[in-house]
Formats: C-alpha cells, structure tokens, sequence
C-alpha cells in the first residue's frame, strides 16, 4: 500500500490540492490550492491535511509518523520555488502557519507570522531589506505572537495588562516617546531580548530558535486549539461535528515593503459602488498590507482610469509590466470564480504575488447590475444572478437614503422600524403636523407613542420617532405600510409635551428645529441631512422577474387603502394578504359613528351606528377590489378593542361630548368600563364579532355588497373574510354562520351571487394547536406571527423594550423574534398548524400576514413549511420575491451539496 | 335457528333482562329489570331492545317481522300480572312509553303517560276510581302528550301559543275560571273533543282511537326521536355514537289517586342532610307523584322517627302493612345498589309498587358519614368509599356556610373566587378595614379591584368583593391562599369611592351597611345572613386517610407566609409547591426598601437596597422552613413587573416622597418609565432577574443562607429555587448560574453546604414546545397553569369578564379555563412539556402550582399525564387529595369497564 498522503503542495502555478477538497484541506487550503491551479502567482506552501487533526485525537496527540517525512519534503518544495531557505542566516525563507477548517472558525485561533526569525536570521533579512527597524519589528512581532499563540503567554488574571505591552510601555517611557512607531531598531531589538527573557522566566523554558523548532510548535498549537474552549464553544453554537478537524497552511511570506520596487494594494474587478464593469483599486509603493488601509499615507490608484487626483501615480504608469499581469489575473479570477473579486497583492521586489481573493462586497445597486450584466456575458445563469443579490439589500433601493458624503451629527439611536431616509422640523401633535404640512413644510412628528388618532399626523410627515414601542408597535406598522421613515423605541427621548420640547441628555430640540431619521439604521440627527431618491434600474425589473420565474411561494401585500393597494400591485404583490378594517373607522365622520356605537346603550343603537358606517365600509372595499383588480383580496374584521376608537385626553373628551352631545361623564364612564390591564389579550378580535355580532354582520354586509356591485359592472372580485384571534373552532364557527347568513341575504337581495371565502388568522397558540379542528371550518389560514409571538415568548411587542434588546445583545435571543421568526419556539407553532389544518383539509390555502413576512430569512421558513403566499407591507414586496426565489435556490442546493 | 330475542318483559318478581344488560336494554330498562329480579314489585312491562333501533334505521325503517309477535306476547303477560286488559272498557290496563338510552340523554323524548284511554276506556277507568274528573284529566292529558310527541301537533312559529294551551285558555275564559284545577269534569270532557277536532283539522287524520294503534304509533315515536334534531345534538355534544340506538320501556300505569286505600310518596334511604342511618321520607294518601312535591298539601312523614308535627300521621301507623313492606324493600334496595336510594313508590288501592330507586344526593357531611359508616357494615370496600364523595363537595366542610334555612335578600352575582360565607359592615378601603377591625367590628371589603397595597385590609375582613378581575385575579388569589371569602367581578356594582357608597340597579349600600357574600356560589346579599361553621369529623379524616393510601399523585401547598403553611400541613399538605416572594416585599419596612432598589439609578444603588430586604427575606425563608420542616419547599423568585411595587395615587406618592425624602417628580418619572401597555406580558419574572442580577443574586443569598442556618441547627430543609416566567434554554442557564455561584459563595463563607435543587415555572407556551431544551439544565419543573391559559389562549385573566362569561353559557368554551384546564389546548402544551422535559431527563420532577391544581378535574389531568404533584391553596389541599384518589380508582374503572 502507498503511503498515505497527509501533506498538500501549492504553488509555481500548481497544486496538488483543489477548490473542491475543501473537507481535506480546509478551506483557505483549497482556495490555496485552486488559485494555484489556475496559474495565479500564490506565495508556495504547503496544507497538512484535516485527517491529521482527526489522527491527532483519535491516537493521543501523535502525528502519523509518515507526517514528518511529507512536510520537510514540501518544505524543500517551497524553498526551490521561492529561492530561499529555511533558517538560512544570509536570505530567510519565512513562513505564516494558519488553521483552515471546513468552514470559516473566526476568532478560533490566531495566525503565526514570519515564522523562522532568530538572532541569526534577522541580520540575512537586514541585509536582504537594507532596513534593520522593519527586520526587528517583523521579529518582535513574531516573538510576541508566537509566545502568546503557541506557549500561552498571557495576562494571567483579568485586571492584569498583557505582558508584552508592559514591556513596551516600559521601553517608550525609557525612551521617552509615545508611540511604538517612535522606537528605533535598536529599541526593538532589545525588546526581543527582553520578551525572551520574560518568556523564559515564566515557562522556566527558551524561546526555540531554531526554525524547525518554531514550525512544528506552530502546527502543533493549530491542531491544538481546535479543541480550546473558543473553538468548541463555536462548533457548538455553530453545530459544527468535532470530527471535522481543521487543516494547517504553512505559507512562505511575502513583503510589500522590501523597497521601491516593492508595492502592495487592494482591488476590485469591477467598481463595488455602482458595479461598472472596471477594475478598481488603491496601492502603495514600499509598504505593508494594512498602510494601504491605515489611512497615515494616500493610497494611489492602480490603474489611470480610476485618478482623481493627477498628482497620485498609478500602477499602470509606475510598473506597466506588473499591471499588465494584475490585469490578466483579475480577469482569469473573475472568470474563474464567475463573480466580482476582492483582490489582495503584493509585488516583492518586482514579483507579484497574490494573497488572497474572495467575493467582493457591494452595494445593492451594484450587485444588481453585475449580476444581471454577467448573465449577459455568459458567465452566469439566471438562478444564479438572482441568488448574488442579498433581499435585505434591496431596502436600500426602495427608499431615499442619506447621501453617504453628508456629514451627520448622531444625537441618538432608537429602532429601524421603518426604512427611509427623512428630514423636517419636529413637532409634537398630529395636529400641528397636519397645519404646517398644509402650509408646505416638511416636518416630523414626534410622539411618546402614536395611536391610532395620530394617523392623519403621521401621514403629513417626512417621518415619525417615538421614544417607546418596538418594530412591531403603532408607529412602526403604520409607517411601513405608509412606506414612511420611522425610528420607534429610542428610549434616551425625554419628551416634554408641555414645553413642547425634547432632550437627549443635555441637547434640548424644540418645536420647530430640524432633525433627521435614518429608518434604516434607526439614527436620530441633528439639523437637516442631505437625501439622495434612488431609482429603480430596468436591471432591477428585469431581475426581479427571474425571481419571479424562480420562486414557489406567492407574495402579497397588507395594505388598506387603494393607493396602498396600487403601490404594491407596482411592486409584484399578486393579491392583499391582509387588509385592516379598522383603519378605515378613524378618517373623517367615520370616527364619530364608530364612537356612537360604542356608547350605545343596546344592541339596537348599536346597530343604528353601524349602519351609518355601512356605507362608508363598502366604499372602501369597493376602491381596493377595484385596485387589486382580479387578485384575491384578504380582510380581516374589526380586531382592535373599542377603547382605541375613544379618546382620552380631556380636551379631546371634551370636544367629543360636545359634538355628539352627551354628557362628558358618559363618555368618562365608558373609557373606565372598557378599560383593560393588558388589552393584548383582552376583548378584541373574534370575541368583539362574538359578543356584538351585528359589527360582524355589518362588515360580511359591506364586503358581499361591495364585490356583487363589482360583480355585475363585470370585474373579478375575490374576497377572503379572515376572523381575528381565533382561538377555538366554536369561535370560528360562531363568526362564519354569521358571515355565511350575512352573505345569503345579500345574495337573495341582490339576486346573485358572488365566491368567497371564510378562513381564519393563526396567531394565537391554541389555534395552531387545534389547527385539525378549526379547519373542519375555516377555508385558509392567515399566521399572524406578531401575536403569535407575543403570546408564544409571552412578551408585550410594545413593552418588550425594556429587556429584549439586552436579550438581543447578550446572545439570550439570537436575533429580534418581532422581526424574523422564532423557528424553535414560534416555528413549530406554524409547523403544527400547517400539519394539522392541512390533516383535515388538504388543500387549504395558508399564508402569513405579520410582519415577518417581508423578512428574508422567514420568507424562506415559511416557504419550508410549505405556505402559499407570504404577505407583507408594500415596500418590502420586492424583498420577499426575491427571498422566496432564494429559498427555492437552497432547496436545490442543499440537494446538490448535503453533507454525507 | 331460534327467533332473535327482542322484547324482555319484567315484573311479578322476576324479569328477563337485568343490569349487566344495560347496552341491550337502555339504562331504564336494565334497572327496572334487575329491580323486578331481586324481588322488588315495579308495575309490569317490557322493554324492546336497542338492536330493533338499529335495526329500524338499517332496514329502512321496518321493524323486524318477530316483533310484532313478541311485543304482543308481553302485552298479554302484563295484563295477566296486573289483572287488567289493555282496551278493557270496564277496567282498562294503563301504558307508559319511555324511551332509554345505554347513556341518559335528558330531553331527548318526552314520555307517553295513560296509554289505552279512549272514549270508551275512559268509562271503565271512572267507574273503577269513581273519580270522572280525574279521569278525564288522565284522558286529555294522553290526548294532549300523545298530539305533540307522537303526531308532532306544536306551534308552527316561534311567537305562536302553543295550540293546546289556545284551547284550555279558551274554555277557562268561557266558563269563567282561572285556574286548569277549576275546570269541571265535564269542561275536561270537552276539552278532549276540541283537542281531537284541533288535530283532525291540522292533520287531516283522525286521532287513533284503538289502545294498539296508539301504542304501535308511541313505539314508532321513540324510535324516531332517535334521529331527530335534539337527540343528534346530544349525541354530538356527549359523543354518544349513533349504533348505540334507545330502547323503549312499556309499562303499566299505576295510581296513587285511586281513594283512601292510594298514596304515594318519596323517601331516602338513609338522612341526606346528616347522614344519619335512618328512614327518612315523606307520603300523601290519594295524591300523585307530583302533589308530594309540589307543597299544595303539606305531606306527612313515612314513619313516626320522622314526625316533627304531631298532628301529621305517619304511613306506618295509616298503613302499617304497606309500611312494613316499604322497609324490607328499602333494606333490599340499599344492600342491593350498596348505597344510599332515592326511591319513589306509589300504593295503588293497597297494592305497594315502586316506581324508580336511585343513588340520593347528599350533602358533603352525610355523604363522608354514609361512605365511612357503610365500610363499617361491611356494605362497601374503602376504595368504593372514597369515590363515593365528591371533591367538590368538600368545599361546603372547609368553611362557614350560610344556614340554608336563612331568608336571603340577593342584590347580585359575581365569580364564586374564594369559598366560605361572611357578613360584615361595607368599607371602601384598605385602611378603613383596619381601623375598623381594630375596635372589633366585622368589615367587608368592597374595591373595583384590589391591589397589593390592599392585602392588609383583605386580612382584617370578614371577605371581599370586588367590581373587576375574574377567577384568577388578584383578590381571588390571595382571598383564596388566606382561605376568605371572596366574589370578584361582580360587574352590576357601580362603586362611587367619592361618595363611599355603590349602587346596583336602583339599591344604594353605603359604607357601614351590612352585606353578606357566598364565596361558594357568588351571591352578594343585603344585611347579615347567619352563618354556621362546620365541624370536621373523624369519619372525614378516616376518609382523607384512605384516599391518601390510594392516590398516586403528591400534594402540595401554594404558601407564602409560616401561618399559612401550618394550616396547609394541618390539611394534609406533603410540601409547599409555591411560595410567592413577592407578597413578602410589601410588608412593612419592606415596602420601603423594595422602593428605594426600584428608585435606585444604577447597580450600586439597587445592591445597596437589597442589602437591606436581603435580612428580612432571610427571616421568611427560615420561618416557612421551620414550618414545613422536613419537606420540600419551592420557592419562586421576584415574579410581578416593578411598578406593582410603587403607589398609583396622588396622595401615596406625596407620602412616599416624603418619607425617602425623593422630590414628587422622581417617583412621577420612574411610575412613566415602569408603565406598560400590558404588564402581564412585560418586564416581569425571570426577565427581571436577567435584567437586573444582584435580585436574584439577593433572593438566592437569603435561601441558601436560612437553609445552612437551620441545617446547622440540624433541621432538615429541602429547599427548591425556582425561576419564574422561562421561555428559553439560555434565559434559565443565565438565571441558574447566578443561583449556583451565589450558593458557591454562601458554602464557602459558611463552610457548609445544603442540598437544593434549581428548576423553573413552565407557563409561557415556548418554555413547554422547548422543554426538551429546557430540561438539559432545569431539574424541575412547575407548570403555571394561570399563565399558560393566558397565553395559549391570548385571555387577560383580570379582563376576561367582558367575554368569558358569554363563552361559557353560549357554548364556545364547555367551562371556564381559568378554574379547570383546557385538555384540548393548554393540556396538549402541558403533555408536550411532560414528555419532551423527560426524554431529556428521566428523573425529571413535574409539578402544578396554577391555581388548577386544586380543581378535581385538572387534578386528574396532571395525574393521568403522570405529574409527581399538584399544589393548591392551602384550603383546597383536601380537595385535591380526594381528586387524586379519585384519579387511581377511575384509571382502575377504565381497565375493567372499558368500552368496547
């Protein structure tokens, strides 16, 4: 039998390894390898294998004894490459050690750099350079690093400064400079000495000197660490199998600061800003990778197309030869890889040398245009280019953002609740919002929280903040569906109505001063910040509708108006997942009505009142019908409790018992009745239609009346009545005879009839756990996972800022369960209910209406659980298409690459 | 092949049938049957099987061919028995038709009485009674039951009067009268010619004269209501399937009315009320069943033991025979049945014959006295015993109940929240209470809700009534955990506190009026209803004693307070199941202290507040562990939101500002900083503890330190930390690293250690769909079933009142929620959390301590899903004891009788 092969080699234009050998050799090993493969001039090197690692544990921490034979062997390999030899005292050849895994481990271990210095080596390296400071501090870097990485030299206790820090603190006071770049090579040179001795004194051990020494105690503290306590803490929250093992690259190192025919840089194959299609980047002659992004000198351009500033030479013009072959290799990369690259090179000494590339980051409008403009030239398919684009991107191009450029004077940070970029004078009230929208100001209302009466306010608003309320409170929902810039919860607002004022710590912003609001990241400034509108490319149309061709699960929309309707339909929304009645009670002399019935002493006036807002009701379905044309249409009845339909500030009560003359003590009296400790999960949803049915009749009036007038004009109507809150099928069952008889009646007035359907919302626990019965009755199911969350966590969306964001932060919750789906806990909730309806109904339609489902990573569970149509707010349609093309693409992706 | 058996006759001391035959021959049939057996004369008759219903339906509604012939042949047994012919002009023999079931299903058929009259039978009977207007009354009462049950002849619109009722107002109109009893013989005769013409009109069909026809036509009737709407309604509700089929019973009519030689009458076997092992009855001579009943004449007693009125003569002197007889047979009834009978019986012109024997109700003090007493005689086993009293009925032994004998004034009904009577004067608050208490008088409590501010003066009264909160508020909570009366949510109270005083309806009661409440049944009474206290007897702890050999299933007790766990011991109670800490922080000091740690700006400043409750905390631990001494206690951290800690009103927050010398303001800001939307789902429980450490860090030093003080001392002390409110694995794992390291430090600082465990609340629905998860760390778990309701079902318990109760009697939940668990819903995340905590940890120990685990049937639940115990009240440990034991014999019962 051959023996077996444990060590990998790369370089000089090839390699024994390859980018599909990621298991054996890691990752960084097979990216290693594959560069080489392809003629790209890699540093040479050699990968020890992850079977190593694996041999490692499984024989008590013995290497195979073929191991040592197959390094030195690639050892001499990379010598003959570069030149060079190890520990050779006149031209070292030094190495970098670094662990590779399978996947990515961040953090999992330290890397070992310019392995092979000692006090013989250093002076070849002096000579080789001609600079003896850069010698001496590549060597007491490797000394500090190696130490600490391989011998474990660290602070001992908590409150105890590191070690190699106390001595060069020490040396800087001797010498009485500040920074470490003041200290002369002698200084460095001495600090070696002194960290040896430091070393020694604590391990009772020398510091190895010889290369060979250095090398195996670098590999061995890699396969070493792959089960510290930081490598198996992340395999566990990762689910990462132990037995993976990771690999070992031993490199030979390169440097970019050997002279002026040295030079190192950064590019891009194509501009990551707008994504035209041209080479893009920065270098310095005579430097080290991270000068370039240091920031002490200006890095020129690489090539003469990207100069703004004449003075700066670009690499082009400075050594044309070495430009030439960057060029061609960023075309071999980029063909190669079939994406835009992020490059990393070094030229040592007129050689060019790459060290790493990998897919470059880019901004949405970018990733658009290079993926839509690759498929054009051959180098990708559709279903690619559409996975390229992330769907929390596009937020990006769907609302005006602050102008990058702009100078910004962060006052505070509350919740992207809403994306968008927005500027205006505050105010405090609706009222005054309205008053000086009317005279043409832009202006931003804010409040403590909204409430349904701030409506008209927030809609005459550039963008609303709120000092409390989470993702999924008042403000934010209203505002996403308005499309309107929102920062929610941003809990350092002291507002004083009164004084019509806010502060944030000592800054005082009055009534009137401008502030601005990045609904995206949810910043608060001051002053008025520049705003750029984005536009929507024909790539992006002509991306989204590869999504399209692509994706399984349907996307619709919550809106409750036509204009709402119309800017979703222009989005891609196939129909609305969830329109809201009671929105509609709030405008104009709707509230009053609304308000009548509520302080109705009896059924009878009751039904009085509503039949006042009958007419009103049916116009309103009759404009969406008519927007949303042909596609369904899904309304939810009355959900929220009556007390939100009251007002209650005493001047509004005031005005309230003037207008509809009665006593003031009235209306007080019923504001106590109603009343509720936790009005969440008090007298709303179903159990209104319950316990009043004539608001539930009236509302199946105005939906069947609306689609029969439709009807007969010759349009397609489609509704689907959707009941709140169900939590039992007698519930449900209740509510639908009492729409089925509503509906007959209609039928028998109007002499025809229309379809329809009778389907129910998911969103309290007990509905999915009885998800067989209900849908004995209810036609779909709608989840509505924000209160499917709230009672599944137990937590209040609109008090949860006071513990979820240090949740949040101290990893208690992985992410806000408010903005993407809880899938262990609330998951299996709509997991059971997707079962169990579908058990006793198999065709029943299932969707989900809450704000999770504009969010990428629930798009895809929801289409994992096998949904029909997620439904979102109208400006994160596009969003969920996109996603929901993902999913499908994982699908086959998991099925082409499952791990055995 | 022999001719398949459907009809079996019975009577004459023997019968075909018996008891063991209930499916064949219905529940009525088999008992007549095995009455007839043992030699007790019942009227003669028959029953035709349930296999003749199914039958029926299988055959298109034929009857099979051998019926005919078999009923005709039992027919003429009966008149041979009786003496009588069935049609005989001269002294016709009398039917009844009843319909029975394997199950009763009230309502599902009316009955058949006076089967046989016709205009020529109706002579006979006259002549043989001598009494015409009796039996015209018998004639057109058949005429009448018979037109409805049989032929359907009822009103034909909901508004009309029934067509009968038309008639008979018509003939009392015309003759001047007012009263059925004043119509003549003569006006009856009539009425039985305008009935038939009535129904020949509607039907076109004349009323069947012949005694066969109408008895064929009966039988057809009772088959057919099987089907009809109501009796399908039934079934579906009770879920009887539709195979089972009713039987139908035939059987002679007797007479009490017949003359002086006649009676009839009712009589227990032994004394409902006491008890007492003695005949106890009541009879009138020449009366029907229903005058005994229906107090026109005042009826006299069976026997001279029960004569309180000399003037009344018993039928043991009026007919000593018939008497003498009645006892043999009440003697072989009860050995027989082997428990206390109901029985009825009629004498027919001397002739003694019994119509029905059941099991008698009793009351909880006879019943424990007939269960105990009848081991004694050796009637009944223990186990039997046991089952015989219902756990609910223990309630009634447990606290004062009114005199039943006492007038009552009812001015309204509220939640029955905490079992007991009390009378007192009306007082408005918590500090009237005391000061009145405190001069010795007897005070109610009456607030809109109450608070924890509040429990001082829930202790000084007698009881508490409160406007709002249901079953499971506040004041039902803690009225029930100190064993007071209380009504919650008594919703027709207006309370006016400004002019202490609250009306219902048109009633004023101001304070310093005297009211009564029933914690039992929720009655509110004007004035001082007289009370008695019930005494526990020997046979009752006997009774406990032997449920206590039979239960499975531990009992604890929810206690917060030394006081209270003596009383639970005294009950029976096996450990404390919850001890809710809270209700310690409001005592006294405390409340100061607990508001400075809330008041506090920063960590520093809570420790510093803690430091001061951390000793007063200690003291209650060590009083409740003393008391419990020996068994394990668990204990509950800080559960409720922090604002329930500070004052609401004006007035209180200037006093607390002024005694911790705080300006107004601050305590104003933090009571807005603290609110929320709905506190039942905020910053409350363990997120409490997450937030803020140092509490819990504080709560566990106070633990850990009483249980090493007492175990110095060489007590035993279990104690059982457990973390409120968990919902996920790492909220628990936060919570209990704090518990363990705290405890490390305590066992270092006292050089000790103690044994506890740290296991958490299950009662957000997350914790239990996880509990798999859980369980990996917690090593107990208690579910929270006040909690979980809310949850699962989205219910606000203190704001169900506006729903709940219309739920509850329309039929959309079979009972309340909060008083009994939902099997359906919140039984399935309770079964989940069971089966998935123990696949993780075998071991585990699984509790109750919602207010459920003192209700029978919830109790059974955590029994059959095999629960190590539940934890109630202290008043409701009994109870739970009894429904524990009840819980084995029924899982036994289920074994042997389990249908097939």
């Amino acid at each position: 039998m051959a023996e077996k092969k444990y060590v990998y080699q790369f370089g000089a234009g090839k390699a024994e390894g390859g980018a599909d050998m990621r298991n054996l050799l890691g990752g960084k090993g097979a990216n290693l390898a594959e560069m080489a493969n392809i003629g790209v001039p890699v540093p040479p090197g050699f990968t020890i294998t992850t079977e190593v690692c694996t041999a490692f544990y499984e024989n008590n921490k013995q290497y195979p004894k073929e191991l040592e034979g197959q390094v030195m062997a690639a050892l001499q390999a990379v010598e003959k490459i570069i030149g060079q030899k190890f520990g050779d005292p006149k031209d070292p050849l030094l190495f970098s050690v670094r662990s590779g895994a399978r996947v990515s481990m961040p953090g999992m271990m330290d890397t070992v750099l310019n392995l092979g210095l000692n006090d013989e080596t250093v002076k070849g390296l002096i000579e080789k350079t001609g600079n003896a400071r850069f010698a001496y501090d590549s060597y007491r870097r490797f000394v500090q690093m190696y130490s600490d990485v391989v011998m474990g030299c660290k602070a001992e206790r908590e409150d105890e400064h590191d070690p190699f820090e106390q001595i060069i603190d020490a040396k800087k006071k001797a010498r009485g400079v500040k920074n470490d770049t003041d200290l002369s090579a002698q200084d460095l040179k001495e600090l070696v000495s002194e960290f040896k001795a430091m070393v020694k004194s604590r391990f009772n051990k020398n510091f190895p000197e010889k290369p060979m020494d250095q090398l195996w105690g670098s590999i061995g503290a890699v396969f070493g660490s792959w089960n510290g306590a930081r490598a198996i803490t992340y395999r566990k929250l990762n689910g990462i199998p132990e037995h993976w093992g990771t690999a070992v690259n031993v490199q030979a190192m390169v440097f970019g600061n050997m002279g002026d025919d040295s030079a190192t840089g950064v590019a891009f194959t194509r501009d990551p800003a707008t994504g035209n299609n041209q080479f893009y980047g920065e270098y310095l002659i005579n430097a080290q990778g991270e000068d370039v992004v240091a920031g002490i000198r200006t890095p020129h351009p690489v090539n003469k197309a990207g100069k703004t500033d004449p003075s700066l030479t670009s690499l082009e013009e400075e050594m044309p030869a070495v430009y030439k072959e960057l060029e061609t290799i960023y075309h071999k990369l980029e063909n190669h890889y079939k994406d835009m690259q992020d490059i990393e090179f070094t030229i040592q000494q007129g050689k060019l040398w790459m060290l790493q590339t990998r897919t470059g980051k880019r901004t949405a409008a970018a990733a658009i245009k290079i993926a839509v403009e690759m498929v054009g030239e051959g180098l990708i398919d559709k279903k690619t280019a559409v996975y390229r684009v992330a769907p929390e991107q596009l937020d990006q191009l769907l609302h005006p953002m602050f102008d990058p450029k702009a100078k910004k004077q962060i006052l505070a940070k509350g919740l992207p609740a809403s994306p968008g970029a927005a500027s205006g004078k505050v105010v405090f009230t609706a009222e005054k919002a309205i008053e000086l929208k009317d005279v043409g100001e832009k202006i931003i209302l804010v409040r403590l929280e909204t409430s349904p009466e701030d409506i008209g306010g927030m809609d005459a608003a550039q963008g609303i903040l709120t000092a409390r309320g989470g993702m999924t409170s008042h403000a934010a929902v209203v505002a996403r569906g308005m499309g309107k810039c929102c920062v929610a919860g941003c809990g350092a607002l002291e507002i004083n109505y009164a004084k019509k004022e806010f502060k944030v710590g000592e800054t005082v912003v009055k009534e009137g001063d401008w502030i601005s609001l990045d609904g995206s990241t949810g910043q608060v400034m001051l002053g008025q910040v520049p705003t750029i509108q984005p536009t929507l490319s024909g790539n992006f149309g002509k991306l989204m509708s590869w999504a399209d061709e692509i994706r399984k699960i349907g996307v619709r929309t919550n809106a409750d108006t036509p204009k709402d309707s119309k800017v979703a339909r222009d989005f891609g929304a196939q129909g609305i997942g969830l329109c809201r009645t009671e929105h509609m009670f709030f405008e104009g002399d709707r509230i009053m009505s609304m308000r009548e019935m509520i302080l109705a002493d009896d059924e009878a006036g009751r039904r009085k009142a509503l039949a006042k807002l009958l007419p009103m009701q049916k116009g309103d379905f009759l404009g969406i019908f008519e927007a949303m044309q042909g596609l369904p249409v899904t309304i939810r009845l009355l959900d929220p409790p009556l007390h939100e339909f009251l007002p209650h500030e005493e001047k509004e009560i005031a005005e309230m018992a003037k207008i509809m003359n009665v006593p003031v003590e009235k209306i007080k009296s019923k504001i106590v009745a109603l009343h509720e400790f936790n009005p969440m999960l008090g007298h709303r949803g179903c159990r209104l239609g319950i316990t009043y049915p004539e608001i539930t009749e009236m509302q199946a009036r105005a939906i069947i009346e609306a689609a029969c007038e439709l009807k007969k004009k010759g349009l397609k109507v489609l509704p689907e009545i959707m009941v709140p809150l169900i939590g039992t099928l007698k519930e449900f069952q209740d509510q639908e005879t009492l729409i089925r008889n509503t509906a007959k009646k209609v039928f028998a007035e109007k002499g025809m009839e229309v379809e329809y359907m009778v389907g129910t919302m998911i969103e309290i626990p007990r509905a999915a756990l009885t998800a067989d019965k209900i849908a004995q009755s209810a036609e779909f199911f709608s989840y509505g996972t924000n209160d499917l969350t709230q009672m599944t966590f137990g937590y209040s969306r609109d008090d949860a800022g006071s513990f979820l964001p240090h949740y949040v932060e101290a990893g208690i919750l992985p992410y806000d369960v408010f903005q993407r789906i809880d899938e262990e806990g609330v998951g299996q909730l709509i997991q059971i209910g997707v079962e169990r309806g579908r058990s006793t109904r198999p065709n029943l339609k299932v969707g989900i209406c809450g704000e999770h489902g504009g969010e990428p990573n629930s798009v895809k569970f929801c289409h994992k659980v096998g949904m029909n149509y997620v439904s979102c707010s109208p400006y994160r349609v596009p969003i969920a298409r996109l996603a929901a093309a993902h999913a499908v693409i994982e699908d086959e992706k998991r099925g082409l690459f499952r791990d055995k």
